[in-house]
């Protein structure tokens, strides 16, 4: 852990009238966080670029009635075992379910796991969330 | 359920083979999945810009020390009791936690209220992931 | 114009390290300089969900050749004659032309000529970047 | 330039509904020039993944007082002879000018030359529109 550095920084007027504005319709306690915040965005973007090890989250909406689906998601998953970490599956309605993959690992590895379930026949749609293992955002 | 329906499409011959090199390396097995998955992502964009109700995965990586942290985000959560499905809780290392939280309702809350997550004091980073109900995906 | 003003912010010292690292790899003079492009940087995306006056750019890759296209895509701008501020015509090769749109206007309207445009059959390639009038982002 | 090709593909009726709904909003005069678009639209993405030669738009706005930040702009511009291939200059209001620069060369070039003119103090926002040359899409 870290101590907190305080630095002072300069903004016209206006722009920091508009930047309180949006930070308090964004629910921010206080400037610090949301600087700290636009910050790690920056930061996680090139954590994704440089390829190192990050987290992420897959989503896939699909229809559970497709038995061979299932069992296709399945496979893909232990293809990828190192990969991820946890699986959450929700039933949406009686047809759709919802997947959240909860992934760590090289972002190209992620990246791959991810076109590889979506390109799935019967996967409706799906997603893949960028974060990080945290142990870059003090 | 609705029935499958043929038609025929023109593309130009160089534009096709650059089209069937980039899914098969996506591992897509054949082109109607591959177009199928082009139009569901812009039906999906849609359905968020129309504010309908929606489907989506909130990610949150902190560090749980914080105990007043995690006591935070419970009492936001409880206050979105009726968007929030499930959460997956997963131990990232001896610091840092990640929560994937499984959301459904009008895009206009689920905004919110992964706005709202994220402003919290103490969450390093957090993503929103935009996908559906799939109701209106066929 | 306003004045500048300054106060402080505190930021864990690893996170500060990192950024300063980043703004340095991306030319930026100063910490606050950064700061406030990160801060114009969310406004602009505000002023685009609010619809108000923005500006931005179309661009549109086209083979000249085809010249009901041509024809075509003047027609449209001439349709939109209050949006569009001017046009820069670039040849790329023999047959490719690049075009690049300055445009000013309600959100909507600006959106809906790129639409337009992109839509045209002939067009390759067309982007719109979403810009401001500067008024709001002293 | 090659010919057409003509092939089938199969949809389930109520998405290819859908998709007609969305491209007719959108102006498309046929499902084969939509499909095109969205084929484009993954290829360019994967130009600019490559790292190949690639074609954009810089959009810079800025205050013209500040008469340092228009010789440096000039300066990087000069820097990036290479690159640019022209600049349209419009004047916004009394104070705001909007810069449109084309720009034309390998990804990471354009990249560097946009966050280099994107820091220059004074810039007020900046946007790096991706498109393409052309040549690979047929």
């Amino acid at each position: 852990m870290s101590g907190l550095l305080r630095f002072g920084i300069s903004l016209p007027k206006d722009l920091l009238e508009k930047f309180d504005k949006l930070i308090k319709a964004k629910n921010y306690s206080n400037r610090s966080e949301a600087f700290r915040d636009l910050i790690r965005q920056e930061l996680v973007k090139e954590e994704w670029k440089a390829g190192t090890e990050v987290v992420g989250a897959v989503t896939l909406v699909y229809d559970h009635h497709k038995r061979e689906l299932v069992n296709k998601l399945t496979d893909i998953q232990h293809d990828f075992q190192g990969t991820i970490i946890s699986t959450q599956h929700i039933h949406l309605d009686h047809n759709n379910c919802l997947e959240l993959i909860a992934v760590k690992g090289p972002a190209t590895n992620i990246t791959k796991l991810a076109d590889t379930l979506k390109s799935v026949n019967g996967v409706k749609h799906g997603t893949l969330s960028m974060s990080s293992t945290g142990k870059g955002l003090k």
